[in-house]
């Protein structure tokens, strides 16, 4: 097995050189940090991947999860990595100092997670599905419930779930059923069936507490009737003995990959004596998950892209050892075969990989910049980052999902016949990232997100806010002989976004939502291959500034390594936009007319 | 399981109304067929993969090969079904009649060999090999060599494979060690590894017949050393009784997909005791075993779009059975939840899938069509159809198994979070698909074979040959309004890949091979949408000619259907074109010129 799952050279440069995660310390919320806790804390994190997960990667995916006794049995590691998780600090680094985090600047907390993720992508979902719920107990719960459980999960002791998804509702979140009954006492009666709740259930923790959407008896139809409640697994007694809450898991997935982390079936309040805890008002339940779906949403981006970086790794190493064929020019059979990364078509697989990788995981932290400034400034300045997380959450859950299996494939056929064996990671990789367009909201919900909701939303505020931070970065490349063409590429792109845009707007004008959001797959696509590239300009700014001072000769690799990748997404990346610009301008709604009757045959 | 996983409408559309195989029967070769008996036997394929090889599908992949004592032990239903492939004469189907085989068109044996791998991929795969191996000894071998092995490979009884890889000559052939000793017999002694034999040894027959590459002693280094030969695993004794080969099966291969047939690792003559048999002339093994590699290269892609349909079938039944949500325009969720294919987006899907496996199926029959030509014209008038073979192979092995892949994951995407689960099979379909762009010579290869040898074969009269075939279908096409504007599109498209062929043709003159060479891959994309876009045109002069007379509403719907596809792959696949073309023009060295060194980091 490889024996490097991802880039502290690179997550540094991104960090430090690209977006200048110490500069938050000059903020009030930021300011007790420093480079050099910076650097402590990822030196632990890649330290705890190492030994701790990535040992497991493998083995979790050979012994995934049982339904033994009406409790699932997990891998043996994630009871252990639970308790070091809450022990370390790593499920409360985001949460701040006066609950008793670490109060971390997200850029440096996600590149932790970024490298759990690479090192075992299943065992981080367990802490991060309890980080997510736990934030929502604590954004908009009372007192009391944070108090009741919030504690014992940033221990690690207890599991957070998000539990939405019901046998008819899935990407129709307004049809779920789950009910919720008033009692005199507190709490309401939940009753319903939830399914695919990842981390669901699992004897690695002695609790699980789920939030969970369900509508109280007499609700509105629809999502304006949706609450928000905490439904734990185990409740209290009288006593304050944990007892069961009349939660059934009544199976659990077998699945192609994410295999090391149990998805399991709920059956809730069979004896009509499962309690759920009302969060924040009722009817509201959808807007507060949608925090936590958000943050879930960069989270999938950000753990696709883990494992595109993974298997990018893998390849590498690969691609150096494995020897193959000659020179093209040179087909001498007596000469010895050379390394196949020596093959032009190689490395255009491994710098197509690359670029995927690196210019996407730069898209995730551009949003966890994002993030960081939203807390570290006044409220009044905090609109700005919000409207562009809004627009980019979309893209950054999409475009890594897609591309990053696309990436991984092409890992897998560097391996060539040994990458389809389960004697390399290859396969797995494969297996697992193909949950990453499908979770969270499928590609085309976020596509219909983004052009539907996103682009339109604040009479187009967020896009334009969107629009001038590329055209910054645009305009301080420009000050770079280097980069001059590539930024006046990227500025074409733009104006053609923008074309493309108005096109459709003009379209949900004159043919009505149908038309216009009938290609949002496609516009999502156009707009990620723009963002990335945009992140790649970025990058070249950081690269071309480093230049112009003296480095070191492995320094120099890296940023020429980094300028060949940029050189190449601009060169075989962004001319897809071609072919997609001219599809979403012709707006002839084929696949609208067509009939169901048609497919029969 | 869904119930459907090929269209017989469509099959038939292609076998009758596009390449018109009754046609065929105008000539001496296939002049004791009809109509009435193609369609009995496209019957009784389907009884057969319904009867026998579906219902094995799922359970086959669930429970792999095991090696035990030296033996690989496989479903139960792989022998029963070699039986029935021998004795119905699926193995024979393509055989002259002179040799007791069907002497079927191709067209018609590869449409039911489209049938038995949509039904079960790897079941398939058995009879298959046999028939490739059994047509190799056909070919090149002695009346003797003919006698003793293949009856009972026609039979069923025996299995053939293709014996080529080695741990350190899998893409570089040349590099092959197994060596072959003459001995004062009939026969050579044969030692070496052979890695990735595909059902390279199993307990469904008695024997299993290997056509093995070896190097003779003292053979030329490089290619030009190369023989063939025959290495059963067992052989005949004095006593005419089989007895060990000496060939042990060392290992075999946990693999993605693909499971229901083994994949093995041999060690050949350990004792020095294992005898192969020269087929032909000594070194000039590579040739004859092309012979069968590019039947089994245009084999891949038939078994890449068979899996693809399948998933297409599968999600098809999915959308039209699972209702979720509600049209865009219609909010209200008390009206009852819409079947999913009602989505513009779903519909996308669909007609993406739709698209890619028709195309293919069309361009793999045509190449049908064409050995079909080959076998029935006298030998002055073969080479126009060899050389058409000889340029779209490459084509048709690439293009059905890299889409194919894309394909299945929008029929997975389709199932949301379902599709991840084996309680449906597009997981499996999406693993068993992985292998195609890797077996018969990878992507990479086929696009150095296309760019690098058959664009440019005998002064380009191959690539002369292929534009005057979709020439002559876009002038045909022109006599149809309905198609005037597409089949200008194709014309463009055309004109398009004439230019790029020539600026690449210009790089290598002025650059050298490896820098000709550096996109291939890309151009062989490039090259294989203009061809499924010609196969397309091709189908619509077809549909539009049975529009001009009556027809059934069963019939319109079908033929309506079509041109939303055909319009579909004009609409979204073609515009790629655009993309590739300004990568291909650029010609920028990027991956010739990047170092080993900076991928350091």
């Amino acid at each position: 097995m490889s024996e490097k799952f991802f880039s502290e050279r690179n997550l540094k440069f991104l960090l430090y050189e690209v977006f200048d995660v110490v500069a938050l310390t000059g903020y009030d919320y930021y300011q007790t940090h420093n480079r050099k806790m910076f650097d402590m804390v990822l030196d632990a994190a890649t330290k705890l991947a190492k030994d701790l997960l990535w040992p497991s990667f493998a083995e979790m995916d050979r012994n995934p999860p049982e339904l033994a006794n009406g409790q699932v049995k997990v891998h043996p590691m994630v009871g252990k990595m639970m308790k070091e998780f809450g022990e370390g600090g790593w499920i409360t680094s985001r949460v701040p100092f006066d609950l008793d985090g670490e109060q971390l600047p997200h850029l440096v907390a996600d590149a932790c997670e970024f490298i759990f993720q690479a090192a075992n992508y299943s065992a981080n979902a367990y802490p991060g599905l309890t980080v997510g719920a736990a934030h929502l107990i604590e954004s908009f719960g009372s007192k009391d419930l944070y108090d009741t459980f919030v504690p014992n999960m940033y221990a690690g002791k207890w599991q957070g779930t998000m539990a939405l998804t019901e046998p008819e509702a899935g990407s129709s979140l307004s049809d779920i059923t789950t009910a919720a009954e008033p009692t005199d006492e507190d709490h309401y009666l939940i009753k319903g069936q939830k399914i695919f709740i990842s981390a669901g259930d699992h004897d690695g923790v002695e609790n699980v507490v789920h939030l969970m959407l369900a509508k109280i008896k007499g609700a509105p139809a629809g999502v304006k009737g949706i609450s928000l409640f905490i439904v734990p697994k185990k409740r209290f007694d009288r006593n304050g003995r944990l007892v069961s809450n009349d939660i059934i898991t009544s199976g659990v997935y077998h699945k192609l990959g994410y295999r090391g982390c149990p998805i399991v079936q709920l059956s809730i309040g069979d004896h009509n004596d499962c309690r759920g805890w009302l969060v924040g008002e009722p009817h509201n339940g959808l807007k507060y998950m949608f925090q936590m779906m958000n943050e879930f949403r960069i989270g999938v981006g950000l753990g696709a892209i883990s494992i595109a970086t993974a298997a990018y790794y893998a390849s590498l190493e690969y691609a150096i050892s494995r020897r193959q064929g000659r020179k093209i020019s040179q087909k001498d059979p007596t000469l010895p075969q050379l390394p196949i990364i020596e093959h032009a078509d190689v490395k255009r697989m491994l710098l197509f990989q690359r670029a995927i990788a690196e210019g996407s995981l730069s898209l995730i932290m551009q949003c966890s910049k994002y993030v960081d400034m939203q807390k570290a400034l006044p409220e009044k300045e905090q609109e700005k980052y919000h409207l562009l997380l809004e627009i980019l959450t979309p893209v950054a859950k999409s475009y890594p999902s897609e591309m990053g299996i696309a990436s991984i494939s092409q890992g897998l056929q560097c391996f060539g016949g040994s990458g389809y064996c389960d004697d390399y990671p290859l396969e797995q990789y494969y297996r697992d990232a193909r949950i990453h367009p499908i979770h969270e909201g499928t590609t085309g919900i976020q596509a219909m997100d983004l052009l539907g909701r996103k682009v339109i939303m604040k009479n187009g505020r967020a896009f334009m806010l969107y629009l001038a931070e590329v055209m910054e970065t645009i305009s301080r490349a420009r000050e770079f002989g280097t980069l001059e063409g590539l930024a006046q590429e990227l500025d074409d792109a733009l104006v053609k976004l923008q074309e493309v845009t108005q096109h459709l707007l003009k379209i949900a004008q004159k043919q009505g939502p149908e038309h216009f959001l009938a290609d949002a797959t496609l516009y999502l696509e156009f707009f990620g291959i723009i963002a990335i590239a945009w992140q790649w300009i970025l990058q070249g700014i950081a690269i071309q500034t480093a230049l112009t001072n003296e480095c070191s000769k492995t320094d120099f690799n890296f940023y020429q390594g980094k300028m060949f990748t940029l050189r190449y997404f601009f060169g075989y990346e962004l001319p897809k936009t071609e072919g997609l610009a001219k599809r979403l301008m012709s707006g002839d709604g084929l696949t609208v007319e067509m009939e169901n009757k048609f497919f029969n045959d």
